[in-house]
């Protein structure tokens, strides 16, 4: 068997069986073995960041990898901003890149670059097959690595005349604990630390004011649970990372409060909190540094105690600090931050288009099990304030903060979940990274609505740029609001305006435009109906 | 004075006036400074790989830097396509890259990886700034690092709290030769070297069969009258590097044959040669390595001659050479390949839209000094074949082979050169990676006409695929034209069309279709009327 079809059937072999891919000339072999592997699905997207994203979301729905097949060392590089996305948010991910062929790596050729160079920015795993007969074994590996907990990017670099040489069979996923993983990851090594459990059961016994940090897997419906119990049994409080991969909420499910954006929020927020339990997620800090303020965002005074690190199981470490806490089985209490009332919330009356008011109207018209892949950077806190009582949704969040992965999680999710409806909410400056998504979900006849929700601005940056330029040892202190006008242009996307109907249809989504509230709610209740993409330009009032 | 306006102080005291710009945050700093430093002009992209990529184009028109203002590693990432591209150009670049605060880098925030790596992968001279008094000075080390002979991307990294410290002074530039380059680069240090140019004339001399191969600055209109002259007085052959960043072309200058990008049709261009001799390129290879023959491209029994390295000024060495065979003063005699007749092209009769009659409109009605950004890919050879008879043009071909470079080069053409007329000419499959180049020429209103060739596939890799899949030691035979169904739909970017019209009104940019070659000859003699940005898509003949 050739190289590419044993490297896809080996894929198979591993239960890897999607492909996210943007190939070239040397990848024209896998392309080819398609037609003779039928049960690997290619998706083909015209950007490679496209590809990282859709991998990254596909991840984050399913807890398996998918695999992504890009070009080259720029081919590659073009898919790394997501990759890193991919990255922070602990997915699994199978990146086959083609190479040239070893003959001709020694030649300096156009495309020639380090491969190896790109791939580590974002991979702690990264081989380059040296062998054709290699190619069922590295790929086995690789799938393992990709799944390993807590999950990675795992880069295979594979010389193109290895894909059309003799290689060999497929090969069996590799054995052992955490070595690979057809249909779950990551698969925590060892069960909760029975010491750490105890230890932190009596600090929440103590009665000292005392915060669980949720991360990783405990921010889906299971983990939730738990730590609603232990807040209703001990008057802990329990927190979200805002970076977490996954997070389920609606549905009357215990809502811990998502930390904001902001670092003074964050005070406000901790403050109090004399123990702070990290639980599948690290030791809080701020999206960015500031003048005159820490990094850290752990209040002075607070121990920061490590119930489960990022790679264990969270949610047993969860299961057994509930049993010693004696909290099982109570049902969460309205603690702050509470679990929201269920019921079918309000319409908004109508009147200005506004982050409430899209806010609102999802509250209200989002379908069960709904999927919302957000990225609205600056309209995002306005809009998810209104979800608590939404039907049952998961919300994808912005992980490595590299802008532009909003719509291409949405195409992963998408072709996770054919069943669900997914909601990519973006603005518009970010959608303007990876538009190339429209395009997949269009060929793909994927179930995503996408909602533009266009400012005209990069309206966060108005805001860092007040918190960071006008401070500082010898910057003139113009004051708030001081902002030249070079400087001024430098923020605003809307000289020309972008019209995203146009550039939705122009890749074959149906589009709309809402200026009103009114004519907001009227295109979501039409396009959330079951169906191949929408998109909804939301043009926010000033 | 902080940190920021010392660094853009610094550039304008280096000749760098341009900034095409991404900033987020970490750059605000710099943002902010533009007000103050009113020399630095600002270009906002939408997108990091417009950034890079007009930078590159900049640079292979003014011979200076122009620098990118990009946020954090992803970022930077999203721009490495494009740099990867002017790295093979040889195009001096200063790649500003912000950074977390130097308090910040300790934690593990969101955006934190590491940018060095990044940048490594096409900067071969990379810096973090390490204090805030270093800046004037690393930005005129960054500078004379860029102009370097042969040129290259420098990268300096910039921590954010150092935008916001006292910095000192701005700096002037560095002393020495290629030290730094306000107005002219690259200085390259040394002149021709005698012995070289003796040897090379006797082999001139001998009559045996004999071939110049031109890159860098060769490529333009004194090292193609001095390789006219060799040619007419030796009888040597004269071919031009395929991936040159420049070409002077048209007005009845001395025209060598580009090396084709297949290798069988190198192989018959260089067919007989004996000797090779490299001015200013190295050893030309095919793009790609191919089951069953070499990459390098000099015919058997061909010995290869080195002229003048990449460093160096192959003009002077030219000239030398032409002194030493006593050529001076000659016409270029129609030695094949052959100055094309000068006088006016006659337009396409009409019919089918075809690369051909694309050529030919263009051939016809080019303006005087017109900059063509290439970036046709299956197309190019059709079009470009018809303008030997244009008027006088620079050909900016693609470079590195990462796909997505021709918009972004056109931008970077026309902010460096306000007084000519730029031509986009790009495949439709190329256009959908940076796309939003489109925007940043409707919002400086650049001069350029975008020719979109829409063919709806990636019709490149049709051919490949047959050159590449159905060769092999295994691979079955199944002949030409035998690829499947689901390789095939990888293939086809038409499965929904791509509407540019749309797309390109979506972003600010006029637009029109043609799917005639009379209506073409309408739409582009309308369009390359002075003004702002215009686009055709060129939906060609099937």
């Amino acid at each position: 068997m050739i190289g590419a079809e044993c490297l896809l059937r080996s894929l198979i072999a591993n239960g890897v069986d999607t492909c996210f891919m943007n190939p070239g000339t040397s990848e024209m072999q896998f392309v080819a073995a398609l037609d003779r592997v039928p049960q690997m699905r290619g998706i083909l997207c015209l950007f490679e960041g496209v590809c990282s994203g859709a991998a990254d979301g596909y991840a984050r729905m399913l807890r398996r990898p998918a695999s992504t097949l890009l070009h080259l060392g720029p081919g590659l590089g073009n898919g790394l901003a997501n990759f890193h996305n991919a990255r922070k948010a602990r997915s699994p991910v199978v990146s086959i890149v083609g190479q040239h062929t070893t003959q001709h790596l020694r030649l300096d050729a156009p495309l020639s670059a380090d491969i190896e160079a790109f791939a580590r920015t974002v991979s702690d795993y990264v081989r380059s097959l040296e062998r054709a007969a290699d190619m069922g074994r590295e790929t086995s590996a690789a799938v393992a690595a990709a799944c390993a907990p807590p999950g990675q990017v795992a880069t295979l670099i594979v010389p193109a005349d290895f894909s059309w040489s003799e290689a060999g069979d497929p090969a069996a996923p590799l054995s052992g604990p955490g070595a690979s993983c057809p249909g779950v990851f990551p698969a925590a090594v060892a069960g909760p630390n029975a010491g750490c459990v105890r230890a932190v059961a009596s600090l929440l016994k103590s009665g000292e004011p005392a915060g669980l940090l949720l991360g990783g897997s405990t921010l889906l419906a299971p983990g939730l649970e738990l730590a609603g119990q232990l807040a209703s049994k001990t008057g802990a409080r329990v927190f979200a990372s805002r970076y977490g991969a996954r997070l389920a909420r609606g549905g009357g499910r215990f809502a811990p409060l998502r930390l904001p954006y902001f670092p003074e929020a964050v005070d406000s927020a901790l403050a109090g909190l004399r123990h702070l339990i990290l639980v599948e997620t690290s030791s809080p800090v701020s999206f960015f540094g500031y003048p005159g303020r820490p990094g850290s965002l752990v209040p002075e005074g607070c121990a920061v105690h490590v119930l489960a690190p990022v790679e264990a199981d969270g949610v047993a470490a969860l299961r057994a600090l509930v049993e010693e806490c004696g909290a099982a089985g109570l049902t969460a209490a309205p603690v702050l931050p509470a679990r929201r009332p269920a019921g079918v919330p309000e319409l908004p009356a109508g009147g200005d288009l506004t982050p409430e008011a899209i806010g609102l109207t999802l509250a209200r018209l989002l379908p069960e099990g709904a999927i919302l892949s957000e990225e609205m950077v600056s309209s995002g806190e306005a809009v998810l304030r209104q979800l608590g009582g939404a039907a049952a949704f998961d919300l994808l969040p912005v992980t490595g903060g590299s802008i532009g992965q909003g719509l291409p999680v949405a195409v992963g999710a998408a072709v996770a979940c054919p069943g669900r409806k997914v909601i990519a909410l973006e603005a518009d400056g970010s959608s303007m990274y990876t538009p190339q998504s429209l395009w997949t979900m269009a060929r793909e006849n994927l179930d995503v609505v996408v909602v533009i929700l266009a400012n005209r601005r990069y309206r966060i940056l108005d805001i860092e740029m007040q918190r960071t330029s006008m401070q500082g040892t010898s910057t003139p202190k113009t004051g708030a609001g001081a902002m030249g006008p070079r400087a001024n242009d430098m923020l605003d996307i809307g000289r020309p305006d972008l019209d995203w109907v146009k550039l939705s249809e122009g890749m074959g989504v149906e589009a709309v435009r809402a200026t009103t509230a009114g004519e907001f709610i009227a295109h979501f209740a039409a396009a959330i109906k079951p169906g191949g993409p929408r998109l909804i330009e939301a043009v926010l009032a000033k």
